[in-house]
């Protein structure tokens, strides 16, 4: 493809095919999420400059894509407006903006592109989709395992398998470092090293935890208590000291009886290591692994003030974002020719173009996906060579021959074998040929 | 709403409600799309800013939103982006781009927002939904008539009644304007000025013509001919005596020829003071009008060389734009009260949390949207007034009576009535629910 012709860098365009594949995914997202009562949300593309910026940090805000002023103001170079960067701002302007007229709590999924100013790479695109479900307004754990349920069967819904739910709580967190004498200053510094247990060896993380300040002895007995067998055991014995730690347990706990039964067994993992790096969760937190791919899935928590720093109401709130992106790397592709249409109609001179016409109308009218040919050809074989390319799986042949019996010739595509059906009866038979489609 | 909170000037938040009825009304306008043969399309919110500056004229290049260039590039003030401000520029990209790959014809609808930074005003926004279908490579007569077909299905399919298409031909305003001897530098004035004939009165239109510099017979001439009763057939046998002039003729009858039994009697009208403003048109031209409505709910026609124009192949192309922003200003409104749930599960205590969950599962596997209770209340009244707001047509309530029984009370919130159904016999008793409501 020519420089000049495709895309802007780290956007796409969605041809037929692959647009088709990706909405028959947002439908089965959608479906479910609105299965449990969460209802859309669609936001502007854009947002004022002052509502986004200050809300990601510095680096993040030099990802944002900016709208130069307008009119009078173009020349001043200066920008009043700039893409959403993602969809937890625009939320919170909204849960600002119609505060009493929000259902509490309120329940909400959106699904959208997002832009960011990143360097395009493999998987990874200047814009893309991205889909949050998020309830505002309940402090109830019930909320938390609503959220992962309905994010359980989206993705069961889609047909993934092999993905797994890694749980764990803020207040774990804050009790393992009360439990370890780790000194509050060093904290956050010891969770972002915890955190990479999954990819380092204990020892290289003990290594990097003494780096951060902390005892050799504390350090070796934290990464021993939360690695090899039985850590779960181990560490769950130990919270019990604490009481910020007793209370993430039972956060902990009350999660996962609330899903026994409504996931599968193994499905969603107490895993005390797994910190997810934003500062904002202040209770469970979780985020999704599936085979073959090295990064998450799907994540989430309780956010509870996270709302109002970003300029909304002080609300309780919890949530997941789906990595739909992600996850239609996982999905099988479509099917291997696509279908354009069912019935393809010929049209074999201007003298029979109406009659034609009105059996594209009639195939239509039974449900089927049908059109005319449009070029300029008279002859059958480039016509059917036209119906083929479709992927049609019947054309309508109508010409002199047909025209003298009062019939209309039906190829099957695929065997070549044609039946003259008497023009009278072609919707019925159009009908049955719908019905077959749709059986096959 | 405080201004702060509101979305960006010019642009909208949809709310469930709203987001559901456009949902809804795209939804159909896709199927009947596809039903013939169109396939989707879907390309990036903003192009390089070369691809659409220059394509739509000086005035509108005033409108485009510009997007700042960023890094070290940002402080230079200059823009090297731009969201997209119709979905033609950006076809005639695809075009270019993907050339062979797309099949011949390449039949596409696209459906999207679109950015211009006009004054935002009543119906008039600054981020806005078109819905574009269009058929590139095709010179037949039967492309033209197949858009009308599809663009008719489309608004008749909405519910929307009393439109009328208004159908004429490029080719037929030159006949026009070559048999009434209009000066050629003159005819796209004249034209521009004869539009205005279903706004202003003849002896208006007459003295405008004048004012142009037609001679003051020619003018009336022209204008007696073009109105009143008759007109159309006037203007017909007037036409015969151009080349070109007939020429459009046998395209306007070929065109209501492949309608007729399509689409009823009357619905698609020969109207030769119809012009349409836009110079690209080549062939035949159509705008539906609507009652109610002074401006139209969609148009289109042919445009042979406008992609070339656009940076696309020289390809032949016809199409058309619905007015969806318009259109479903014509839709009736949804459902009085907003349903978020089908079933709402009260939640009577921490103990019985477990099993409220399961029952709301259980709802959601007979295909009903179910939620628990996420408030902090476990007062029966309080819950069930949250029932009610949600619109939930039936509340399961479980609690220490319900426990000893082995039973969960089923409430119908409309009518108040409760029974008691065995817990083993729940899901069953879900399903009929699941097929009453779907009958109802």
């Amino acid at each position: 493809m020519p420089t000049q012709f495709d895309p802007p860098s780290g956007t796409r365009d969605f041809l037929a095919r692959e647009f088709e594949t990706r909405e028959r995914a947002f439908a089965v997202i959608r479906s479910v999420f609105s299965r449990y009562g969460f209802e859309p949300l669609a936001t502007p593309a854009f947002e004022r400059l002052d509502v986004l910026l200050g809300k990601y940090g510095e680096e993040a805000d030099k990802l944002v894509f900016k709208i130069l002023r307008r009119g009078e103001h173009e020349g001043t170079g200066e920008a009043d407006l700039a893409l959403r960067y993602d969809l937890t701002v625009p939320l919170a302007r909204v849960a600002a903006a119609y505060g009493s007229q929000l259902p509490v709590p309120y329940k909400r999924y959106a699904m959208g592109p997002v832009w960011r100013a990143d360097r395009p790479g493999r998987g990874r695109y200047r814009e893309f989709t991205q889909c949050d479900l998020d309830t505002l307004g309940s402090s109830s754990v019930l909320a938390d395992a609503e959220v992962i349920c309905a994010v359980h069967d989206a993705i069961a819904g889609l047909g993934i398998g092999g993905f797994c739910f890694l749980l764990n709580s803020r207040r774990v967190l804050a009790g393992l470092l009360e439990v370890f004498g780790v000194p509050a200053p060093l904290g956050p510094g010891v969770l972002i090293t915890l955190d990479k247990l999954d990819k380092l060896t204990p020892a290289e993380v003990t290594a990097e935890l003494t780096g951060r300040g902390l005892p050799e002895a504390s350090a070796a007995e934290l990464v021993t208590a939360m690695t090899g067998a039985g850590a779960a055991e181990r560490i769950r014995a130990a919270l019990k000291s604490s009481e910020e730690g007793s209370a993430g347990l039972d956060e902990i706990d009350s999660v996962l009886s609330l899903l026994a039964g409504q996931v599968p067994d193994g499905r969603v993992v107490f895993t005390p290591r797994m910190v997810r790096g934003l500062s904002y969760y202040t209770g469970t937190i979780w985020e999704v692994s599936a085979e073959g791919l090295p990064a998450s899935i799907a994540s989430g928590g309780r956010y509870d003030h996270l709302i109002e720093q970003l300029g909304g109401p002080d609300v309780p709130a919890t949530g997941g974002s789906l990595g739909v992106e992600r996850m239609l790397l996982l999905l099988p592709d479509g099917e291997e020719g696509h279908r354009r249409l069912d019935v393809a109609v010929t049209v074999m001179g201007q003298q029979y173009a109406a009659r034609s016409f009105a059996f594209a109308a009639a195939a239509r009218s039974a449900g089927l996906r049908a059109s005319v040919y449009l070029g300029a050809s008279g002859k059958l074989g480039r016509q059917l060579r036209w119906a083929s390319d479709q992927g049609a799986r019947w054309s309508l042949i109508y010409g002199g021959a047909e025209e003298e019996a009062g019939t209309v010739t039906v190829r099957d595509m695929a065997t070549g074998e044609q039946a003259a059906v008497p023009a009278s009866e072609l919707s019925g038979h159009l009908a049955r040929l719908a019905h077959d489609a749709q059986a096959g």
